[in-house]
């Protein structure tokens, strides 16, 4: 194969073929360099705080990339843009697929860049490397929000670990804040850990509801109710206001069950439509006498400050057990211990024991310091 | 100091003062050896085996012991026990201090060895280390039980943190059920995350509950209703009665908001009083019906094959955290990044990263056969 081959772009050509004089070489150079050529770290973080969204789209991918050679870059990134961000309201937004999330993030979000506030959506989505993005894949979904300039859609990063999903998010608030936008909504579906994961990392929490025939409250995972600001109930239009008016009622009382909010916060339930933009306003007031009084407490800066200390240590504990778990012996020890472990052949605490003995006492072992046996 | 002078032994004497002409040395010096001699681990295995008080206190002393020197012996205790042991069933009982949970447990366990059945009594209390016993430390307020030779009543391990006193008494049911116990108690109180560990310990978990004044329902721990599979509403007696069938009905009510449990099994709620009896044969009724239903399933066995995976994983994931956390370089950093997160002068992900590769580069690494940097 000839060297010539190698060249893919579009604006090359085979060779053989002489390019015809009308072509301008010197553009075709130009454009060439532009496109391989990658903004510094510190172009990406003064485009960011200028506000560019080519640099912050830049930015995310270099977070979202899994090269290890992106990684110190992000990292730089990510650090010059700290001190610029943090001046924003996070929103964690969660339903089940059916309720209408899109509709009402769009209706939601264009309430609120109407208000003069710029608003970021991110998704958090663990499985949309396996489905290719259940949600904010289709942003034909957020066809308003999507041409609003004072908005910014981001689909979920893909990952195999939700931790990983959830550190970039994580950073790609980070990068978001700097870039000036004040209102930062965080979506997710009830898939596994996920809303815990979004809950951790954002200001307030909404579960949106719809109503429905029955119960109205079957079918919420155990906890999400819990960790509630407030509940919406959409798609409250033409004959659903009766009822959904009733599921109002239902959820007020079911959150009356539970004890009292760390934040002192009592979570509202309230009704709205996407479609006729009916209690839209009321969901932002609610938000807004939440941060109101969180800001007032000092709740709000007390939960940033354990969310931070929070996402430290979990990466921290995440890292531990991904190094231990992933050792060769582990794993075919542990294979061997959890069959011993289930005919009751060795207690669950022994099994353990072997294992970590194999691990620290492996060649090279962390606590060796300490003396070895 | 002369040598006589360690001997502190009552049964010994100073030097200088000779024994009176009555003493039977040869008597003594038999006390003395017996004292002196521990049993070997494979008599304790035979004692417990047997059903002998005696073997299993001592053995479940080993358990608990911090002396390095009784780790392998408990060890071998464990093992030996191993394959007698799993012919129980545990009922994990909880409920906050005043609901009268050692009455309770007194009337309930009277009520089981009348029906014939050996009853262990244990306790999760990790704050006995401190308190120095807040549960079960006084026998006295189980007086009958005490008493009952078909009854086993051992308090609350002590120890610093909660995941060594749930191993102890994980380890502590294995040799009472070697020991012939049939039914195992664990009572617990709402302290932290002890209801939790106590959950993933046994088949059955109540909520013990005496009906107050107002919502029935404030107060109660968030997760607690959702782990319960009974709701017994003590002190029903007296003036008590109508209230305590409201709470009853209130219960009820909320139980029924929760999604159904994996077993299927749906929570009861009943009244009690442990004065006058009333209701206690009704407790071991549910308790009865949910094992029937449960051992048709197949629910009972996967929930303890869960379990012992739960708890094997657990102490791994514990024992890597120990490791870390406990060494000085990485308590100095970590003291250091956690100021600078909570300033927002790095991330959480960069600051825990950077711990990270202090601990794995440092001097000894165990990832170092994947080749180091």
């Amino acid at each position: 194969m000839s060297n010539s081959n190698k060249q893919t772009s579009s604006i090359s050509e085979k060779a053989g073929i002489s390019p015809p004089e009308i072509t301008n070489i010197s553009a075709i150079n130009q454009i060439k360099s532009k496109r391989k050529q990658q903004p510094t770290s510190q172009e990406l973080i003064d485009g960011i705080l200028d506000g560019n969204r080519t640099s912050l789209s830049r930015a995310i991918t270099l977070i979202e990339s899994t090269n290890p050679d992106h990684f110190d870059k992000a990292g730089e990134v990510i650090q010059g843009c700290l001190s610029h961000a943090n001046k924003s309201i996070r929103i964690g937004i969660t339903g089940v697929p059916g309720v209408g999330k899109s509709t009402f993030i769009e209706a939601f979000g264009k309430h609120l860049t109407q208000l003069g506030k710029k608003v970021a959506v991110l998704a958090v989505d663990p499985s949309s490397s396996l489905s290719h993005g259940s949600i904010l894949g289709d942003k034909t979904r957020m066809e308003e929000l999507v041409k609003d300039e004072n908005a910014f859609i981001r689909p979920s990063a893909s990952g195999e670990t939700l931790g990983g999903v959830a550190r970039k998010t994580r950073e790609t608030i980070i990068l978001c804040e700097a870039a000036g936008f004040d209102t930062i909504i965080i979506e997710t579906v009830g898939v596994g850990q996920s809303e815990t994961a979004v809950h951790s990392m954002v200001d307030f929490f909404l579960l949106l509801k719809i109503s429905g025939a029955g119960d109205e409250l079957q079918g919420i995972k155990r906890g999400i109710m819990e960790m509630a600001d407030a509940i919406v109930i959409n798609k409250a239009d033409g004959d659903n206001v009766k009822k959904a008016n009733q599921a109002k009622v239902e959820f007020n009382r079911a959150l009356h069950l539970f004890p009292p909010k760390k934040s002192n916060w009592q979570p509202k339930v309230t009704t709205c439509s996407s479609i006729t933009k009916d209690g839209i306003s009321e969901v932002w007031n609610t938000i807004s006498d939440y941060f109101e009084m969180t800001k007032e407490t000092g709740f709000f800066q007390e939960k940033r400050n354990e969310q931070n200390h929070f996402w430290m240590m979990e990466t921290i504990n995440e890292q531990l057990k991904q190094n231990f778990y992933n050792q060769p012996e582990i794993i075919s020890l542990l294979e061997e211990n959890k069959k011993a472990v289930q005919n009751n052949e060795i207690s669950s605490f022994a099994a353990a024991s072997e294992l970590l003995k194999l691990y620290f006492n492996k060649g090279a072992k962390v606590q060796s310091d300490k003396g070895s046996k």
